[in-house]
């Protein structure tokens, strides 16, 4: 079923007024009729089955047909920290970390990050991101769309650390060394609803006075199994593993 | 490190000469000079560290330091096969899945797959996934690069199944219906060394009769947690969930 975001709080309503880009979308490109269905999620997170009454030309109406019952979202709020990554891997990290339920994405210029952005392209990109951010949520029945933060200012970055009630590091070192459990101990410990950090290195990696900024705010340096991940996969790796520790098993 | 895949089974000797594309790499691309170290993979998946101790026109000659001790394989040998999947999504699929530690990949023509290869295309696309398949796996530090195989027929496909020790389907409606054990179940009661398939959709998904016929193979169905992958974002869940359920775990 298609699903659309909506830019405003639930509230109960015989009728449901959408028009600009959500109505666009069903009526114009889906071409959708009276009695279809489609999910509509609120600016509050709720999200409702809704039908198809009528269409103008602007606007579409619909009537709610039920709540949505089932959480779509990860039981821990994870925000996926990438140093810059060169092409349009960021890209790639938002759309399937968005598919694999990451909570929010920051950017950060890491000292190996070789592309340099200034404000004006960095706020191009924040804008192209958060698309394909909400794109991938609606496609993959997500009650948020996770939302896009790019830093110029790496400092700015390491002082954030202290809002998460858990930071992890992947760290190819520790795989090397043979640590596999730290992930999962970390990961396990957390109480529903805690808001966890994973910081990843562009592809030169994070440096050594990088990786004890990150230590000295408290983080955790975790492997993600012994193979070594390019900087890309390693937030997918990270993100199925928390879906796995903490949704496969609560069931 | 960098590393490099020789065709040829491992046996101890004084000075391994290797010439063609791992020495083009090596001396032209990487400009490495004697003492330079790399990882050097045999055919039978034996991995040793060796260094450089001199170069000619078309061979570099090392010497073996020690033999790898860290195993970097999942301890299940996973095969992933798609149904067709449209673009280039396939070259995604297995230059992460490699990444992640897929043991192989086979590709097959599913009833809602749009693609239509002939054997022409098949043939080129196998040698295109292949190489792709094998830089990946040196990129990640594995000990082999995984077999591809592409059919153009479904029904040997389905009857390759019995061939496993476990067959899995990823299955959206599982998901939707708030199944999430069964991966866990099928996953940890499988001894180590055992062959799983795991078998995805394209971007239609699978059909009722192909999810019976795949039941009739003794294939489970499975939910990967209550978001909807994408086809080629569906791999990447199950691999990691292996490597945690299996490797993480076990230290």
């Amino acid at each position: 079923m298609q699903r659309y975001f909506l830019q405003e709080p639930y509230e109960a309503k015989a009728v449901f007024a959408v028009s600009g880009e959500p109505f666009h979308h069903m009526i114009r490109v889906m071409r959708m009729t009276p009695g279809a269905k489609v999910g509509l999620v609120f600016e509050d997170h709720l999200a409702i089955i809704a039908k198809i009454k009528e269409a103008d030309e602007e606007t579409v109406y619909l009537e709610e047909v039920e709540k949505e019952q089932q959480d779509k979202e990860l039981p821990l709020q994870v925000t996926i920290a990438s140093g810059y990554p060169k092409g349009d891997k960021l890209d790639l990290i938002v759309q399937k970390g968005t598919e694999l339920g990451a909570a929010a994405f920051i950017g950060f210029p890491a000292q190996t990050s070789v592309v340099k952005w200034d404000q004006k392209k960095l706020q191009k990109k924040q804008q192209r991101l958060q698309k394909i951010a909400q794109e991938a949520a609606e496609q993959s029945q997500r009650q948020i769309a996770p939302a896009i933060t790019l830093l110029d200012n790496a400092k700015a970055f390491w002082q954030s650390l202290s809002q998460y009630d858990a930071v992890l590091v992947a760290y190819e070192e520790s795989a090397k060394q043979g640590e596999a459990a730290m992930l999962l101990q970390v990961i396990t410990a957390l109480p529903v609803g805690s808001k966890v950090l994973a910081i990843f290195g562009p592809e030169g990696g994070l440096t050594p006075s990088e990786i004890e900024e990150a230590q000295q705010n408290n983080a955790k340096l975790c492997g993600l199994g012994p193979r070594i991940l390019r900087t890309e996969t390693a937030p997918f790796y990270f993100l199925s593993a928390v879906s796995v520790l903490t949704e496969l098993k609560r069931m």
